[in-house]
């Protein structure tokens, strides 16, 4: 996997509210979509690491910024960037345009998770190597 | 209407995932949700606003914590603060907890908006007074 | 309980699509939770079935037709009327309308279903007997 | 396009419930999705038709059968067929199945329709025709 990490969705009837444009928590089940789609690529995919292992990666923090309204029908371009690695944390930073022109941004903490116990716990060894090697180059891995 | 804003709202089957907890955008679309209600509490009920006079309040910028899980069934309460009011934005404060138990946290930057040309409009003279008046007493209005 | 069971819903922002009116997805997603509200009054509330007793009560099958829009800001009033019961199933009619008009109606078939094996389960027998209890007097308990 | 059109979908998180099976309005909220992709494919996009001519497709009903349940993660073959065409709806059935096992069908009647006016209009003739198209040998449109 390069990064960013670049994939597309299509903004879909569905996800727009009266305005004809996105509503705002359909655009989160959005980013959660493609974030399901890095951990698939990264070689992680939720559905056997949450069927056969038994975690996951909640989201603790999130923060957003909507720059310009993305409207019914439009491509959205998704970047995904891995900002920071830690001992049971990854710090994600999402840019989304359309068109080359932004449309809005964020950054998105999510902890490794026991999925009975509701508690964090530390990444697996190669998950953490993997996410680890994702980082820029001045990017520091704890 | 008295700072907090208090209401609750029951964690419902269909907001949650695979870990019998909140699925973080429908946390968003209920917060959403309880921000109709203020607003119609208000004395601005959206469908007035967006049916009548064409203008809402799209949300800019969301920054969230999630401290704690919350599970199916559980009944949350919300509680929203006003803590600045701009020439066309109001910052809210959300704490949202369950039994005097946090579970998580946002705050939030809507902007008014004219609804058909998607920019930016100053609140009504009304809609400013009476977002300030909810301001603490060491909040500034612009 | 007596039947018919009734109990109303706003209309929210999030549930409306581009049209102004329901988004007809998010209607279900309503109706689910009116299921939820009465299975909840008549002494099963999903949480504890699920989360306890590890069976639930999937959808086996659906007929709505929507006869009159609803728009955003409505309030609707449910009925549910329990119109017959299997020995693993329940049939459900939902009348929904607004201002004693009509807005569309729907038949569910809900299945007893054992939530770790995914498939079918007698009902126990005091959910049997107090399903069967809100039957009209020509209803039939098989 | 030839009959069945034929797409996919994967079943994400966010459409799984509890049970880590979907979410019987998530399915319908697929469903529109495909549908909204079948209009774009036919020549009709929504965001065309909703945008520039102010007509949509609402449902005016539907009927379905969940026969088998569908996991996170799993492919779905999504299958449409169009089995009847009025003057104003046409009737659609949706088979949809995961590595050639039947999971779920639909009928389904979407009306055209008036977004200002909310009420139903007579498809434009070159609509009628390209729907007229794709009926079975057997079929009939009036």
């Amino acid at each position: 996997m390069q990064m960013p990490y670049v994939t597309t969705r299509i903004l879909r009837f569905g996800d727009c509210d009266i305005s004809g444009t996105a509503y705002f928590p359909s655009y989160l089940n959005i980013l959660n979509n493609v974030n399901e789609e890095f951990w698939e690529v990264l070689g992680w995919p939720w559905h056997d690491t949450i069927w056969k292992e038994r975690w996951g990666t909640p989201t603790v923090h999130l923060s957003c910024d909507f720059s310009a309204p993305s409207f019914f029908g439009e491509e959205l371009t998704f970047e995904v960037r891995v900002l920071r690695v830690g001992r049971s944390s990854v710090t994600l930073a999402h840019e989304i345009s359309c068109n080359s022109k932004k449309r809005w941004s964020s950054t998105q903490v999510l902890a490794a998770s026991d999925l009975d116990k509701h508690c964090s716990i530390p990444w697996p060894a190669d998950v953490h190597a993997a996410l680890t090697a994702l980082l820029p180059a001045a990017g520091t891995a704890d």
